[in-house]
């Protein structure tokens, strides 16, 4: 064990010492919001020697929580003995202001808040930069998944070349058991709202968007780039029909909704694009059960990593929540290394066969551009559906 | 970017200043030996902006080389600049003696030697304890593939319950090209062989004592204990015939050689041991295609994760010990939480359905215990085949 006496940042030494290693020094930290992911990490962190929670930010009284909770963000703002603030309040407003104001007072930050890192990226890394902060969001893309962290790991001594992958549990968990049983869209996606895995409105899941922040996230840690959501093409899953998975099965192909982005050699552009994929068997993407994610990287050095997890739920997205703020306590890989680089996405270079049904007409196309894809899709409504096909 | 003036550990001005940050620190390292993976982290770290390469330790000149390379290790003991020594040269001997007269002179260890890890787990992680210095050795399980550093990320706030997986390409190589193609064996072995995925002796892959010794590093740091490779009780894949992928694929399975652990509650044990398993349809595992690993674990937080990548080769395996070099550069997480549980092995709590062969005559068994069927296997000789079977 470090002795961690040597620490830039401010410490505080905790009652009870390890054997062998004198005192002990733990970083204390603040979570805002106490609902599922809140309170995943909370109680993940109570086994960690690194990091303790001093503060909760509630709107009511927590019965047992009394020594924690405050309803008053200026507590924990005002707190010296806080260096980490975990936002686990979800959406846009008051997150950013809050995440805003704890750099500001000199805290790191930790967020699982997909909405809130994808639509302020720029601003927040800047912010967290200008601060001196450290500012890290794991489970923004992969949720248990230990991918965002791993990926900036890897790009150390690394180029990375494309990112791809499984990141939205509810839409693997229906196309799954679509595909399983042969069950209907509806009545899967009421089982998964049932179950908690889908929202009470889905659309955002279904019709990709989740993905496509993800996608925005992923792409933005890989290549050091700042990509926006609207640069990023989407076609979800809410209209597949059974006839769609029929064909798919008779044909021994697996739907999968996938998010994209390459590296385009030779230029300042990437592609990205979300779209469902129609997977060959024997690729580990059409093994992927229920909600769980499935998320690729292709390094120049270390060829194709994935990494497989829980997409959501509450103590594996709250574990790898409680991973981020122990890596600051550990002083581990920085974040500042995003946004050198000036990528402009171009989605006319990259190409493959597509599924495309129109009503109840089917079609295999050739080989055709993402881009037309897409610009293909937007012009026809409710009744079609397209998925990209992946070739052995 | 993280500023290191207050860094514990000794480091030195680089000529150049990264943008807006001042004086960069960066960690110099020495590596022994510049065969496969010496070379490809000689090559990875070109990039890094955390650690370079000062010295190379070689018998004999290498040519453009001659600023890096000595033939005396003294060089490398003595030369207070060099905080990290990444030992390459493989085997047991002088790789230990190095190792720890680099310990002992107040220098970080990386390595990816598994026949060292695995034969004197306890005798040098207890002296990197006592000699303050960090031991990492990612590439000994798993190659290029992030595992042995995720475990101990997954385990600073989860309690791992289980390790299992695919962490042998030869013979993974071996079994997928069986499966898909039907060539025999021997065939496919000298294939294996031209190709540089098995070695000269395929002894240790194909009888699973690589298996073995990845297995021990696994389960010792998974569950912080120093089991032995005697401990793990090993059945290999040198045995199998094209009669049994036969059976297998009539029965839709895979066959795979994996390692497993599990602790088994409520008791100081765990169980731990390598067999050849049969996969059903639709498993991650059945999907690993060629040289790759697929490791999973499962924690009481997190659920289960898998870790896939390029089990061997010179730039994977390379850049993964380059990462442990950085992983030491960046302060991350700190290895020392190893052998604080003393556990035995115990495998007669785990049992399941084998597949055995004996000359011609196949039969599946009911559930029996690890023990048990192990125990049976050892009693046969050359025309004896087994499996476990993996239930859905």
């Amino acid at each position: 064990m470090i002795h961690y006496s040597s620490y830039k940042y401010k410490c505080f030494p905790r009652k009870d010492t390890k054997e062998g290693n004198g005192t002990i020094e733990i970083m204390k930290a603040a979570i805002l919001g106490f609902g599922t992911v809140g309170s995943g990490a909370f109680e993940a962190l109570k086994s960690s020697d690194d990091v303790c929670v001093k503060r909760v930010l509630a709107r009511h009284p927590i019965e047992g929580m009394e020594e924690y909770v405050t309803t008053d963000m200026d507590d924990i703002l005002g707190d010296s003995e806080i260096d980490i603030v975990a936002e686990c309040i979800g959406g846009e407003h008051p997150a950013l202001d809050y995440v805003k104001a704890a750099m500001r007072s000199g805290k790191h930050v930790v967020t699982p808040n997909k909405n809130l890192v994808s639509a302020h990226y720029e601003e927040l890394m800047s912010l967290a930069k200008e601060c001196g902060v450290q500012f890290r969001f794991t489970p923004t893309a992969g949720g248990g998944t230990p991918w965002l962290f791993n990926l900036q790991r890897q790009a150390r001594c690394d180029e990375i070349m494309s990112v791809s992958g499984i990141v939205n549990g509810s839409c693997n968990y229906i196309l799954d058991r679509m595909q399983r049983e042969g069950a209907g869209f509806d009545e899967i996606l009421a089982d998964a709202q049932k179950l908690g895995y889908a929202e009470k409105d889905p659309s955002a899941d279904i019709r990709g968007f989740d993905t496509q922040r993800k996608c925005v996230i992923s792409a933005n840690t890989a290549f050091g780039c700042s990509i926006h959501e609207e640069d990023v093409p989407v076609f979800g899953i809410d209209k597949i029909r059974s006839i769609d998975i029929d064909h798919f099965r008779e044909k021994g192909y697996t739907c999968r909704l996938m998010m994209n982005a390459s590296r385009i050699e030779g230029t300042d552009s990437i592609s990205a694009y979300v779209e469902p994929v129609l997977v060959p068997p024997g690729e580990l993407a059409a093994s992927v059960p229920l909600n769980n994610n499935l998320i690729f990287l292709t390094g120049r050095n270390i060829g194709t990593l994935a990494f497989y997890g829980q997409g959501a739920g509450k103590m594996p997205t709250g574990t790898s929540l409680a991973e981020d703020m122990i890596d600051i306590a550990d002083r581990s890989i920085p974040t500042h290394k995003a946004m050198e680089n000036h990528l402009t996405v171009d989605n006319t270079r990259v190409f493959h066969r597509y599924y495309m049904r129109d009503g109840d007409k089917i079609r295999i196309t050739n080989n055709m551009t993402v881009r037309d894809a897409h610009a293909f899709a937007a012009k026809h409504a409710g009744g079609f559906f397209m998925a990209g096909i992946m070739e052995n």
